[in-house]
């Protein structure tokens, strides 16, 4: 196996969503496994986990960096879950390591995350999320991941 | 020298800002000391030191919670400097150290502060800096600093 | 790709070593992918990168948590690089991550990742490494995973 | 107040030791506050607490950097304490922010804080603690802060 060329890509947001946001999330993480790249996300609940659902389901591949000490509290779709003990701090680790993100839904956590990725000139895509400066919003999925690809290659 | 009731005010903004910010800035500084309380900033340059000055220039105490591994990266005015090499994580320690905090200009990096601060349900007074609901934002330095002491006490 | 039985092991070591160390470390890496497991290090040169070439010529896979922001700082043979940003401090990551660790040689950084991982109750094998109570001592790579294997089934 | 030129010092160890070894851990924050200087510590029980008791006792100030992101975590001696929330990673804080280190008993977190200073080539004294190339060990409180002092100076 061979991951050298492929994208990482970062999707953030809540850990609690409204269903139809949970939905989007999981068609995020599918695409990015159906594309062959990398998903990389907080490795929690809502959002994380839908979007590591949905990768697993196209045959991806997920790294999940956690707040905490344990990689037992991963969600049950993180293959690879990076136990960083660093808490909210750990929101840079994800923005470092990520390509480009996708920013869905989400509180002041989540914004710390678009700020973090926007200071390192990293390309944000917003779904029912911050209206921050830097930030495309779109409506679908497709839409976001779109973009992502348009810039990334 | 007992500082067990003392506050620690978090002063954040970025490392460059204009002379009338910086003049705000180091008020800021200058009547947390007057009340005998503690700056807490980031220990580089800008709004970080212009707010130092002000409570050095009061005989007030200084924390600097620097990015890096090197205490003398620390602007002059900082008693304590705090070399956490964590990077731009340290935002979350200045946060977590602070009892309230006053935003001041700034760009991404100081939005992740701000966010970081109302996740933690902290009290954030901003003045020319990031419209964020939570952020309660004031013309002058002691404007500011009158609500947060409306708050803290 | 199901990895969620699979163990992740860390191999810690310094940036340089000898040819003869340098050896070791890459038959631990490869011992570490014939066992169908996960490696994990430190992502950057000497025994890090010994270790993940071995474990990338038996077709593993490799995890880097690197001190820097930027993955691209990772040796050739990693294959998800994780960008901390936390300087020395990943040592605790790379410690947190890990089930089970194989020390190599090593200077004062790797006996860190030693006394963390002893300090969290992981098992750690040493080759030609500091003689601390808890680290069991091996000649060779086969011995010391033999031992590491013993443990984690 | 100006703190420009006093030095920080660290002392490390564990959380529980036996009352001699307190002793000495009161002796030397004593040491470090007649000085005039800063005592850096983790901020807990123990080795800290008894450190930083012994500072305040003579006038001193006491820096205490904690695991946790609460700030009421840290002992009743601590003025300054440091809200980290990076966990035992906050060994390296601890390091980083000391000009010199007295390690006093302790047990595997002792070892990450005097490897991680060894490496960053602080000067440690050492009492009654691990016995690492690099740690000076000495018999009383006076003995090891005399060793500090005469490379500091």
């Amino acid at each position: 196996m061979d991951f050298s060329h492929k994208h990482r890509i970062g999707v953030i947001g809540g850990s609690s969503a409204t269903k139809g946001l949970l939905r989007k999330a999981e068609k995020l993480g599918r695409i990015i496994a159906e594309n062959g790249d990398i998903l990389v996300c907080g490795g929690l609940g809502g959002v994380m986990e839908a979007a590591a659902r949905g990768a697993k389901s196209a045959g991806g591949i997920t790294i999940g960096i956690l707040p905490s000490s344990d990689p037992g509290t991963a969600n049950p779709y993180i293959d690879f879950p990076i136990a960083t003990n660093i808490g909210e701090a750990r929101n840079f680790i994800i923005v470092n390591t990520s390509d480009a993100l996708v920013a869905i839904d989400g509180k002041y956590g989540t914004l710390t995350e678009i700020a973090a990725a926007l200071r390192l000139g990293r390309t944000v895509a917003g779904i029912s999320t911050w209206d921050i400066p830097g930030v495309r919003p779109f409506e679908t999925a497709q839409e976001a991941m779109d973009y992502i690809y348009s810039v990334l290659r």
